[in-house]
């Protein structure tokens, strides 16, 4: 019982996802958590702020560790529980190059998916363009159908042959991809991908709460 | 011998630099490399495209394994030669911690930087806002001091006692801040350990030439 862990997060956000999805791989179930809500603005709480001064989400601590920034909670993890649950970095050199690879390449597909998403969001109204959505968009295509290419004939997981860090890490954004509308027809490769591990433990157990109560946007429906 | 690596690379670019740095710090010296040139576009050329298709530098290749998302080239090079030269992840649980926190805050850190610097090149200008601007710059004066405080009393380096990844990763962000006209006196911290880290082989041996051919630039000064 990993009773020394607290995980404070928020429901649909891949940040908390992939920490909540590294835990369970690693057998570290049973840590204090308590889930937030965006909309009431409790990322900015005290007992947020004590924790991760940025006010944001996930905030995470083992002992008196803190590792908010979710990548580098992921990395910490299997850093420490190396032998425990799953290894998430493969063996073979091939292997662990493209995992890192991945890793990072979905930090590029998680801001252009935001850069539309969350656009009308971060940008003041005075600030807007039909330019820059246009840009946006045709910026996010263009990403995700390399997305598409890499799941072609691949191995079944972002980062080879096995289930990996690469995809404990970027799985999270393209179930987000789907949250929001995305057409399974238009990306068989990525549904592909999608369907075969939602049913895995360990992001089944972590599935977002507010994903199962209610329907999926359409923000990206026509992409 | 490293003859079994490729680095295209550019001068100045953070990037770039955190995988010199981290081939020096792991004694893989003459590896096979050319510099490019933004300015001319080398980074879309054939050659780059051949090792990385989204015309970035770097473009990093080990035998056939190709990772050009520079921290995953970071983070594979320390995987697959542990015991070669500096050890760069740490051994204690709380300075693998604050390792992997400082590496992806270094992400913040640069993107605030970029923010500011590349604005009127990312931008284009019929899009531009002086309340954009505005915005940009107190939100990378308030990121800035976040790092100030980061390094007061701190053990010197930026994932705790031992130089590790985490400055393998972000000095070149901290280098970047200087060399655009940063005033040292207004960052004490932060200069003192610019200065400090400047003299390590690694980090000296890579320093980027067009740095050395021409002075610093002013855009921070006032910052």
């Amino acid at each position: 019982m990993a009773k020394d862990m607290t995980l404070l997060w928020g429901s649909g956000s891949p940040p908390c996802w992939r920490v909540q999805i590294a835990l369970e791989e690693k057998n570290l179930q049973g840590y204090n958590q308590k889930l937030l809500s965006f909309e009431k603005g409790e990322h900015k709480s005290k007992e947020v702020l004590e924790i991760n001064p940025r006010g944001q989400l996930p905030a995470f601590k083992h002992k008196n560790i803190i590792v908010n920034e979710s990548y580098g909670a992921c990395m910490y993890l299997e850093n420490q529980f190396k032998s425990q649950g799953n290894q998430l970095i493969p063996e073979g050199a091939a292997d662990v190059g493209m995992m890192y690879q991945r890793i990072f390449e979905g930090q590029t597909l998680f801001q252009k998916l935001a850069d539309v998403l969350f656009y009308t969001w971060r940008v003041p109204e005075a600030e807007r363009h039909d330019s820059a959505v246009k840009r946006n968009t045709e910026a996010l295509k263009q990403e995700i159908q390399t997305w598409e290419g890499y799941l072609k004939g691949a191995g079944g997981f972002l980062g080879g042959k096995s289930f990996s860090l690469a995809d404990v890490i970027v799985f999270p954004v393209i179930a987000f991809f789907f949250r929001f509308g995305a057409n399974e027809n238009h990306y068989p490769n990525l549904a592909a991908y999608y369907n075969k591990l939602k049913e895995r433990p360990s992001i089944k157990n972590t599935w977002p709460p507010t994903w199962l109560e209610t329907p999926g946007q359409e923000a990206l429906k026509d992409l």
